[in-house]
């Protein structure tokens, strides 16, 4: 057999090492149109804030072996053809033209089966001056690479454009290394397809905190650059940033075009339409990593979301369908989970955001979660916030959302993990994770929020988001707001407003006369634990309007939820 | 309705705060023999190393607040009596005697529903000496704090008896402080019941490099005291040791004797006997926490695993059951998950060792997997060495084990949660985890460790383990061993073995000829995949008798998997 594989960074590598070890005789040929091989593209971030000195750590194997084309003739027995472009399929005659840049030679190569792994590109916005010196995109290590020898040659200020999760990293990156960094979002807020506004907080802060000047609901409308072609001005529809870097990060597109002009069906999102083979709408042409749709695992609608992991479980499903092995041959789509770092803090997603779940019609609720990490007593506690959002008659995650200094990874592993297998939230309140002290409370956060959640689903709590809470005080509601923690927590930090009474949760039934039954009532407390208890005892004595708000102050000190959303 | 429950420190106090909450017009009263109530009892050998500087550290909510009898007065609406012995149950009246060992008053209470969290109790061996000051069960703070005292006034030499988690955990805390700690372990392996033999070697080296003094298949016979009383001698079958601390940490049994005495059903194990609802024998009686056997989620079968978690747990469904809330009030059995921190080591179990699947007459096979827990080029990547036990027929897992410096606590969790969940390894192999390199490689250590899985299962692959083929080597039988790593990587480091010879994977095409068919060969490299690649490569050519040594040179240079298991 003969197979032909277009693409050779993630999941055209992968499909090709798998081919061969499952059919060491298949003759397969692979073709780059750059001259480097399966590298880290997730890495770049890191490369470019200096922590990877070399940008061919990126290349090599784990065994330190460099993954060059040398590498995939011999231990992977892939005939590579890099620095080669495929300019045509011809899916009847099943044969691909290719145009070879060194030689400038053109070619057929003829195949049984195909692999379309063209991958993705950086969407390019139409502004005048983006082939400035100084202006990139970064979607390949030559371009790190330029970026990072700007940075060592004394570049001191930089403008992101785009404030999705790469731009948050490349922040990092720039604040990392002492450059004026500034982040021009057109939305609201930083990260709005991962996270709802309130969860974006935190992450504002931490911008804050490292001097990153942030520009929502701003968008650039030209670059200027100096006489020899040097970026020296950022334009915004409203002023103007003084730069010498910029980055365009706002978004990937899938590169389809080979496949559409072959006449192979493509997605209304602009990817490669495949099957759960990964099938292309020709049989005999597969597709996967960054140029094709996936289905999304909760919606099962087609999605595109270009991910590094996805690309090599691609290849693999890819691989063993070719190879005609019915186990591990159907891919099941996507939760679009993803995990950044800024500083201290990591942030992490899966599924959907309230927001989107709404928007598709979802009967959903949610619920704020502020806990910490492991137990109080242990020194390296810490803070993770977390939102789960959940449909009420299927009991199941719509999505999840984490953002902290304590261990965020392993929650939102366990959260995806368990949204991958359909779990019930009464399924997610029993699982057996490992418990010791320097790991995790007693009941892991994962465990608490689902109980948080099962509370509110089964009608057992009753509670207000910061939002709601802060929606009802702007519209002038008539409401009183009950602090119930200690005096002397009470003292040391409060909510700064006018409805605010404090009652120590221990002297609550003592005061239940001079709490009014006319008006809602919401108790709170630090993170959620004691407001509930109180709003439970005031239900208990008829206080049918009593809430409690979630999240406690924890949540709403955020200064972002003040705002109306 | 009037709830009495028996026991203060997990099941219960988290049992009566939900029923208050659930219902705040019950009469709740809480019996506890001791005079503190739920305290973070895993905390004890964190307090003991020093690393918790305070005993009510381990009683503090985490508002901060010191959960004594007063807290759950004023906060959860509980009446307690601390200091206070449930002596009898009289089922048929509905009645608990109990004895106050302050006023040595005897009282009849009477209950609408009986909660039995009576917890367990340290395994006392009949050893002679074991009353002398210095030895100690560590099942509560009062004895923690003794110990604590006695190490702070100078005492420099100890012996742990049981090399189980708890004894591992105790070493730590000791050799934390200098002491020169002795491990006394009757089986051939610490944690015997966690890990398998090749998983336990680097808990071994971990002990050795502390200058743990091991006593492996040791038996202890007697101690040996002053005139005072004050322990000076630990005796073994074979030697002594001299110490003026030894703990005793062989296991927990269940404090089952109170129901017992009240007919209600107890079960093979000892424990009291509990349906799904945490119900005994008589429906209005309910028991959790450390006096109950579980059901084991892989087997099915009744279990005595006492955990804190599961305590915690139990609290809640027993709540909600009566409370007559049916969501949530089933309690679907245990894993036996668990994790223990050695160091930088952490150390993590979920469900059947190979052993157990194998007594409990299982079809099952396994995998080991040493891998780094984030992509090479991370400075912080971190070794972890992974073992899946899964069964043929269901292809789901039945076990998993981790050991390493590496992010163990989230693999372990996300497996924990596969097993939970019912998943096959199919479903594994695709699950979409967060990857960002700061967190993982791009193919997550439990996607990679269940690929290898399915390779296994499917007859993809062939390999051998090393203690497969250490055995082989034992029986003489005639083999060769090709390492395909690099020249370099082999001048560096090989095993030491008559039959090796070094073939790089580059050249392996090159040197068939030199390869005898007429035996077995085995090929190996760093951690697997060469080895793997280099065995395909070699049955494509017809060598039937190929296999790689699975876990490559990382899993076999462990000294323990050398000699015969």
């Amino acid at each position: 057999m003969n197979v032909l594989i277009i693409g050779g960074v993630a999941c055209g590598p992968k499909a090709a090492a798998r081919i061969h070890r499952l059919q060491p005789d298949t003759r397969i040929t692979l073709i780059e149109k750059g001259e480097l091989l399966s590298y880290a593209g997730c890495g770049i971030p890191y490369y470019i804030s200096g922590q990877i000195r070399d940008i061919k750590e990126l290349m090599k194997t784990n065994a330190g072996i460099l993954r060059d084309s040398h590498y995939f003739q011999n231990f992977k027995g892939v005939t590579v053809r890099n620095l080669t472009v495929a300019t045509r399929i011809d899916p009847q005659r099943k044969e691909v033209e290719i145009f070879d840049i060194g030689t400038m030679d053109r070619e057929r190569l003829s195949y049984d089966k195909l692999v379309i792994a063209t991958g993705g590109q950086p969407i390019q916005p139409d502004i005048p001056g983006r082939d400035l010196k100084g202006v990139y995109t970064l979607h390949n290590l030559t371009n790190a690479k330029k970026l990072r020898e700007q940075m060592q040659q004394g570049a001191k200020r930089a403008v992101i454009i785009g404030g999705g999760a790469i731009g948050i990293e490349i922040a990092e990156a720039f604040t990392h290394n002492d450059l004026e960094t500034h982040l021009v979002e057109a939305k609201d807020q930083v990260m709005a397809k991962a996270l709802d506004r309130e969860m974006c907080a935190m992450v504002t802060e931490y911008l804050n905190i490292d001097e990153v000047n942030l520009h929502l609901n701003s968008r650039v409308v030209g670059f200027e650059g100096d006489e020899e072609g040097h970026l020296r001005r950022v334009l915004l529809e409203e002023g103007s940033i003084e730069a010498e870097i910029a980055i365009i990060a706002i978004g990937t597109r899938p590169n389809a075009q080979l496949a559409a002009e072959a006449g192979l069906a493509i997605g209304a999102s602009g990817a490669i339409q495949v099957n759960e083979h990964l099938q292309t709408s020709d049989p005999d042409i597969y597709a996967g990593g960054d140029c094709v749709e996936n289905l999304h695992r909760i919606t099962g609608k087609p999605v595109y979301i270009p991910m590094g992991d996805t690309a090599n479980k691609h290849g693999r499903v890819i691989a063993n369908h070719l190879c005609g092995y019915a186990q591990g041959s159907r891919f099941p789509g996507v939760l679009g989970t993803g995990i950044y770092k800024y500083g201290d803090l990591s942030i992490g997603h899966s599924g959907l955001t309230e927001r989107q779940a709404r928007a598709d019609g979802y009967a959903c609720d949610a619920i704020l979660y502020p806990g910490l990490d492991k137990p109080e007593f242990c020194a390296t506690a810490r803070r993770i916030d977390m939102k789960l959002i959940f449909e009420q008659s299927s009991r199941r995650l719509l999505g999840v959302q984490l953002v902290g200094e304590g261990d965020v990874s392993k929650r939102l592993d366990v959260l995806a993990t368990a949204m991958s297998l359909d779990a019930t939230l009464d399924q997610l309140s029993n699982l057996d994770l490992g418990y010791a002290p320097p790991y995790s409370p007693a009941l892991d956060n994962v465990i608490s929020a689902a109980n948080i959640s099962l509370n509110k689903l089964d009608g057992i709590s009753h509670a207000v988001s910061p939002v709601q809470l802060w929606k009802s005080i702007q519209a002038g509601e008539d409401l009183l707001v009950v602090d119930v923690r200690t005096q002397r927590e009470f003292a040391a930090e409060r909510m700064d407003l006018p409805q605010l009474r404090s009652i120590p949760l221990s002297r609550l039934l003592g005061a239940l006369e001079s709490i009014p039954r006319d008006k809602p009532v919401i108790t709170l407390c630090k993170v959620g634990l004691r407001g509930y208890e109180a709003c439970q005892l005031l239900r208990g004595k008829g206080f049918a309007n009593a809430f409690y708000l979630e999240g406690g102050l924890a949540m709403w000190s955020h200064p972002k939820t003040r705002e109306p959303l």
